[in-house]
């Protein structure tokens, strides 16, 4: 019997995507309905929804959802929920679909799923605003004062939610397609569904699964708060996203690279899964910190990492405002719990401080377990160190693996030759002018 | 209030020692019982028992009670308690002593408390034979074949069970002296009460309180477990035994001395408390691991740190038997903590794996971290330790601290000294014959 925690809802996994002739009678139908286009981040929450991940959603959200997961973390039935899962369609479109139609959704030309429509109904820039508001704004510096304006310019969650249609479009879906997930080379194979990652852990043994969520490539902090975790839990997942991010960071396959070879290099190899999930980032930091939790219980995790500025982007959140959020949210306490059943997170966050090597320390530290002070430490930010990366410069000791260094290098150095033949082809073009 | 986990027992802190007039007047009384000397075991169960360490036990052990909790981890009534707290007085005492009766407790002239006397009891040779065999005998190699005989020759536990009186006085006490443990400089403050530490810990706002058991000096792999635990929990009680060892151990002064330097220098102080428990070792292994978190529960300890080999001695406990007897103690599930209430032990184990310093890591590590081989790290048996310190030799690098090893060698070169100054005595004596 598994002893791993039960998928969010007290449902079990529940699961969307369609397999075999039952699929194939899907996609035959789904050729002759109504075709909405959809986003990369609805894609994205289209193949979750279909493994698993987000049980127990079945399909994407009503108003009254998305107003109570706004207001109060829950689905309209009292399920924990900590951000809003929205399919948005064009005014146009949605003249054209009636309650109880079925419609296709597709991208690129690409369908990946069928979706019986329960609810059509708007949300005005006013409404979305709001959801901005109640979902994005933190207790950081550029979440105070005229947040919407800086958000406008600055925030890429709030972009996207105002950047959807004016329409929504609810209802339960049949997932036909993971896209390339699957079958791309490039994933490396970290590509899993819930039902897989929990067989995993299961076949191990497991009972207390940690997850580390990455969207960086990962040097030693990260290597780090992996393992503190698997010091203190049965073992890890490194849990990349593998969907879409903002401009200028760096893309899935190099990242998957570098976590393959420090997980051989500088891991006893059964403490830990290298997986990847298909959603793109959100940058909700403690509400996404949030998300990452509820679906990581799906995946068979009972403790996220949540170290310092999860899942954040500028100085929208404070550093440990995704930490404080868990002690927040609805049935945050044992008795609570006990009373909700599954409808309380069950995957409780495993909070740590900023880690980073000390020289005093002689190792890697934290600034609750190091005394001593920032000139005996090695910190680095993202910004220099791309910078350094991108020059060929020296990284300073102890920040990362020189394995894992230079692949990025690499990376930086092919980035650099795109630019140059870029800027040749250019040149040469202008020449033949 | 507080967020600590409640003392054990459900019953709060059972505390019997008398302060004040109360005292006074029971010092009074106690002058003219019946006086049973007590061993340096009992004395500092006796204060145990006193400032509520061992609540919820009044007093010593009724046969009852010790039949329980020899065979099931339970004092009769259910409540859960892993070793024998157990009075013994000879068969000459017993016969002066009936049931009802008061006695008092002393060792080496100085009253320890009284005890009102509910049973008097035997315990035969093989009835103390098959308390050592259930309480002591492991699944270590000691352990196997004719455990009785080795452990006669060469467990401290086991010698001192067969070496108690013939009869067993049961009841509970009122404490009356502490002995020097408050006020002997040599303890550096450290001799807190379970009151006392609750306190501290509910005056930080501390929650999850972990707890680092110290009989040995400290170094960085002691260290390293703290330093997890830090950053894991709220924080973390150095709670080191300041009663009675083996002979050879290096006494509690020169410990403390160690830790509150190791402290300063490499803790983060307010994540720390530095504590002092007045029992003597019984090498007990799993058993006193038990014993350990169950007390540690009445300090306010949630979390207690067991790593290889805990409380162990010789060959008789497998490296991590210790931890994983607390999945087999009765009400080890949720479930059933949930339906006994306070009679399930409530402190946890917080299992950790062998750590060490491995220069391909560039840090500490443990076996459950580090996929390395055993010449890329710094392992150091406790023996070659001894010998390195007492000889002036180096010590290998990043094995300990420097300010740590620099007490211990001049704690060996005293030691030395005082050998050399016996000799010389000795030699003198000689001449003048």
């Amino acid at each position: 019997m598994s002893q791993l925690v039960p998928p969010h809802g007290g449902k079990g996994l529940v699961i969307r995507l369609l397999e075999g002739a039952e699929r194939e009678a899907e996609l035959k139908k789904a050729a002759s309905l109504k075709k909405v286009e959809i986003t990369a981040q609805e894609k994205g929450d289209a193949i979750m929804i279909g493994i698993g991940g987000f049980s127990p959603l079945e399909g994407f959200m009503t108003k009254a959802d998305w107003k109570s997961v706004c207001e109060n973390f829950t689905l309209a039935d009292g399920t924990f929920w900590p951000v809003p899962v929205m399919l948005s369609c064009s005014k146009e479109d949605a003249a054209e679909i009636k309650a109880g139609q079925e419609v296709t959704l597709e991208r690129n030309g690409e369908i990946y799923a069928t979706m019986q429509v329960t609810d059509i109904f708007e949300l005005t820039e006013d409404e979305k605003k709001w959801e901005s508001e109640m979902v994005y704004k933190g207790a950081g510096e550029d979440s105070q004062g005229d947040f919407m304006k800086i958000a406008l310019e600055d925030h890429p969650g709030v972009q996207m939610v105002m950047a959807r249609k004016e329409f929504c479009l609810a209802g339960p879906i049949k997932v036909l397609s993971e896209g390339d997930y699957p079958t791309n080379p490039k994933y490396m194979g970290t590509y899993l569904r819930p039902a897989e990652t929990r067989k995993i852990f299961d076949e191990r043994g497991w009972k207390n699964v940690a997850a580390l969520q990455l969207r960086n490539p990962m040097h030693r902090s990260h290597e780090h708060l992996c393992k503190i975790a698997i010091d203190v839990c049965d073992g890890v997942i490194i849990h990349s996203l593998i969907g879409n991010l903002k401009p200028g960071d760096i893309p899935a396959e190099v990242r998957l690279k570098c976590i393959d070879t420090l997980v051989k290099g500088y891991f006893v190899e059964e403490k830990v899964v290298q997986g990847g999930y298909p959603l793109d980032m959100r940058y909700a930091g403690p509400r996404e910190a949030l998300l990452h939790a509820t679906f990581r219980q799906n995946y068979g995790v009972n403790k996220m990492i949540i170290g310092r500025d999860h899942a954040g982007v500028g100085d929208f959140y404070t550093l440990f405002e995704a930490q404080e959020i868990f002690d927040r949210i609805p049935y945050s306490t044992p008795e609570e719990k006990q009373k909700v059943g599954g409808k309380a997170l069950l995957c409780e966050p495993l909070k740590i401080d900023w880690t980073f090597y000390c020289f005093k320390c002689d190792g890697m530290a934290s600034m609750r377990t190091c005394p001593h002070t920032k000139e005996d430490r090695v910190i680095l930010s993202g910004t220099k160190l791309r910078k350094a990366l991108s020059e060929g410069a020296e990284v300073p000791d102890h920040f990362g693996r020189e394995e894992v260094l230079t692949i990025l290098r690499a990376y930086y150095e092919g980035l650099t030759e795109k630019v140059e033949i870029k800027m040749q082809k250019a040149a040469s073009g202008a020449d033949m002018k």
